[in-house]
């Protein structure tokens, strides 16, 4: 029988979504499992992932037909199929899990692709959403992090090592810049993911007596400041317009890498949308090199928020 | 007749050299022409360095069995084959030239491949030089400006529009900046490049009552910082140090993006390898994400000066 149809996994810090997809990008059947629920033993999640998995396989009536399975994984390596020193996953933030294989042996030996999650995006919007038919593009997800997937003459970078486009770790503030969770400071993601957002709303508020809706609330997520902003909060708006400005001045760097067709957003953060677009397209305008002035577009992914993960890692799977 | 011999030629401001090469990198037979005698005339350069490159063909002994020509130009274009708006080229500083298409017809048909100076010099160190073998580098070359070439599972970056790598012209002054020669300011150019390097040594010595040779200078170039550093001059060697800082804090950036086996430098300022390697080394190691800490080379063009131009140039012609 021919194998028509392939099974996406977006692993995540606290769950894993798994859906079995077909050529058209329609997700015919799917389901969630924890992943925090193993301790440090991958091979327990891995076997609970095997046999959900398997089931989601029964429930979409394709058992046999499956051509292989694509995972994307947060340190997740193209190369190696291993998820490496991951600090949000329990059970492979000290070691190098050989992930792929594992799974493919739980799995009865179907094929098994893994990459890191923001590089599922990228092959996810170039298979189904925004990217559709770009060959050059670079993908930023802004959520808890920032991450990025590029992609050259239609396929991720990867790089000497897998380890290619790490974007959210360039530096954005040279001098005396943020505390970043990597270790270094002034990196992108310090200032412009979920956390940075409310990071920089937390100081700001420190920082003057200027009032906002944000001083009433204790624990400032960024949700909160878009919350603010949309009530028409002045330093929540500054927030989203100081983040965008930042953003604008990294994508300028980044295109004189690449020379990209768009850039494309996706993530949490991304939904800021209304707030980030105008100041972030008219920085990057303003400071790239002028061969690239008013040509990159900036685009949002189109993909529907729950399935973009999951489509994102099948698409890797039809390369199998 | 097989045709197993291809031309190179490397346009510069001031000449453009020509040169017969053999499938193992070997010059066959070379020569130069001026290349700023012409004016604004494109069409009349075309021909003299059509005419130029018969005789050296015949030179060569091999008429008849020249597989293809290959250009290195500033603001060579490879998709479009045109050489467009570059400053230092009185043909083609104000417009776009079909270079590739013209000097093709020079040739009766013999067809030409074109690209910029430094992803011609890339393609020839991945081809002969201190790239060989490798699959994935970024080349620098540190000349007038600051050039790139980037090589990602061995083949050259163009992007969208086919002037990717303009690592250049990234940011690595972000306040108060140098202004750079293409209109903005705190280029990595403005500081790294030959003419940078000599405008960090006027504006120190400005600065400070500092005792330098180079108080004595004139009109100071790279090469006099460089031969004061030779002598042991403080000042001369404190702007060597902090080019070769600057430097490995824009690689530390540059790795992030496309995770290279190594850096790969060319060009003038390269040769003051003795006095910028170190600051450089230890700068990048200490700024780049800890997954590439002290795994990302930085190596120096092994390339004759003379021949490495051509090299780069004539590489192109063998995928022709």
């Amino acid at each position: 029988m021919a194998k028509e149809f392939v099974v996406g996994i977006d692993v995540g810090g606290q769950t894993s979504k798994i859906g079995v997809v077909d050529a058209k990008g329609d997700v015919l059947a799917q389901t969630v499992i924890r992943s925090d629920t193993y301790g440090d033993d991958a091979g327990k999640f891995i076997a609970a992932l095997g046999a959900a998995v398997k089931e989601c396989i029964k429930a979409s009536g394709k058992e046999g037909q499956i051509r292989g399975v694509g995972v994307g994984a947060p340190n997740g390596n193209y190369y190696t199929g291993e998820v490496a020193f991951a600090p949000n996953l329990a059970w492979a933030a000290k070691k190098a899990v050989p992930f792929a294989k594992m799974l493919s042996s739980e799995l009865d030996g179907i094929p098994v692709s893994l990459t890191n999650d923001a590089n599922a995006a990228a092959v996810g919007e170039m298979t189904y959403g925004a990217a559709k038919g770009m060959k050059n593009f670079i993908m930023i997800t802004l959520g808890t992090g920032v991450g990025s997937g590029i992609v050259i003459d239609g396929k991720v970078v990867y790089g000497h090592d897998g380890f290619a486009g790490e974007l959210g770790h360039t530096t954005i503030v040279r001098n005396n810049g943020r505390h970043c969770n990597c270790g270094r400071s002034g990196c992108l993601e310090a200032y412009c993911s979920a956390i940075g957002v409310a990071r920089t709303a937390r100081e700001w508020l420190e920082m003057s007596d200027e009032p906002s809706a944000l001083r009433d609330v204790l624990d400032i997520t960024s949700k909160d400041v878009y919350d603010a902003a949309k009530q028409g909060d002045k330093l929540a708006l500054r927030v989203f317009e100081y983040t965008g400005k930042l953003l604008g001045t990294a994508f300028a760097d980044f295109i004189a890498f690449s020379a990209p067709e768009a850039i494309v957003l996706f993530g949490g953060l991304a939904r800021s949308k209304e707030f980030l677009y105008e100041p972030m397209k008219q920085t990057m305008n303003e400071k790239v090199l002028s061969i690239w002035k008013d040509k990159v577009k900036i685009v949002f992914s189109s993909l529907k928020e729950s399935d973009a993960a999951i489509l994102g890692a099948s698409a890797l799977a039809w390369e199998l």
